[in-house]
């Protein structure tokens, strides 16, 4: 996001599809997040294995953003789940309107929640609603546990966060520190529910698998 | 970076800067790379480990690129090298303004290359030019082989992959395929150089320190 001053105006247009949707999936009863983090931090590997593990339990649609490319839908339609892959062409961020071609596209009377992968990018997309019940920032042991202080605003404005990779903490291969993150995250934003994960592992899922169910049966 | 009608304006501007910092480096006669990559892929640790690794042989000056704290700047410092932290507050990208500044506050007659790193994020930077000599794209192998085919725009544009965290290869404990992003990066842009480095073990950092010191010659 450049700093310009058409900005607001910008925002605006933004916020009006963010509302359209809102409505939209509060019309239907269907839950929908927004998850945001850094490329190859493992949104889409998760979203597969989410998908799998609780295949007849919870009926998950999704809308993948990506700058190209349709190998995550593509990853996403593997694991017998819809997808919508939406292409922003150069853009950093999903937009609201993106985003309501994607909720038009998906048999939304055929899911129980809608989740959106952001393009990938721990920056831009915070400062764009998409009209979702809540962001979940994904961050991968690999980055480092310094990413909650350089990059503030997404861990102020998530609901969960999703701490994943915890397979490489074993045998001391990369330098992250969970309890600094965990202490970071909460200072920044008290309400975070934090999971550590392994979606290469499954270490870890239940208690994410328990929490979307939760969202499900609070909106249905 | 949104897509807005203002962009074209923005990064004239930004160009105006950029041709005074490349002019200003001409001068001098000091090589200038911009790093850029996701958040957490090891720039940091790289310039750290290259400064250390080059003591008494290249001089080395680092601008840091961050959103918010001067965690990076610390780093480099504690390596014995001078660097100028930029906080961008908020903005996702540094521009040539705050390229100029810290240029202008670093004590470049007595360095031999200065080295720019960017704020994480492997969109935005790649469409702001900072009057810099070239570009090196930093992927970390955990971020998964189908980032240059997923990102493509910065991969086209830079002089130097480096491909970092290859230590995290052995006991295949991620899936990454080296040959893959190779092909992938020199289909986008056939002249990169890609380097595999660790950061962490020093495996592979000579090539990287060869480059460097050849750039150094070609300008002193």
């Amino acid at each position: 996001m450049t700093k310009v001053d058409v900005g607001k105006k910008v925002l605006s247009a933004n916020e009006a599809y963010a509302q359209k949707n809102s409505q939209l999936l509060a019309q239907q009863g269907k839950p929908c997040f927004n998850l945001i983090s850094s490329p190859g931090s493992g949104k889409t590997t998760i979203l597969v294995r989410t998908i799998t593990d609780l295949a007849g339990a919870l009926r998950l649609g999704v809308i993948e953003g990506d700058i190209q490319t349709d190998i995550d839908a593509q990853r996403i339609r593997a694991a017998h789940a819809p997808a919508v892959q939406i292409n922003t062409e150069g853009a950093c961020h999903l937009s609201a309107t993106q985003v309501h071609r994607g909720l038009t596209e998906l048999p939304l009377d055929q899911l129980d929640i809608v989740l959106i992968e952001n393009v990938g990018n721990l920056v831009c997309p915070s400062a764009f609603e998409l009209g979702e019940d809540g962001k979940i920032v994904v961050l991968s042991v690999a980055e480092g546990d310094d990413k909650p202080a350089k990059y503030p605003a997404i861990f102020a404005k998530s609901k969960v966060l999703l701490v994943n990779k915890i397979d490489l903490l074993q045998g001391g291969l990369v330098d992250f520190d969970l309890e600094h993150v965990r202490s970071e995250a909460r200072r920044l934003n008290p309400g975070i529910e934090i999971f550590p994960v392994s979606a290469r592992t499954g270490a870890g899922m239940q208690n994410w698998y328990d929490w979307l169910v939760a969202q499900a049966r609070r909106s249905g």
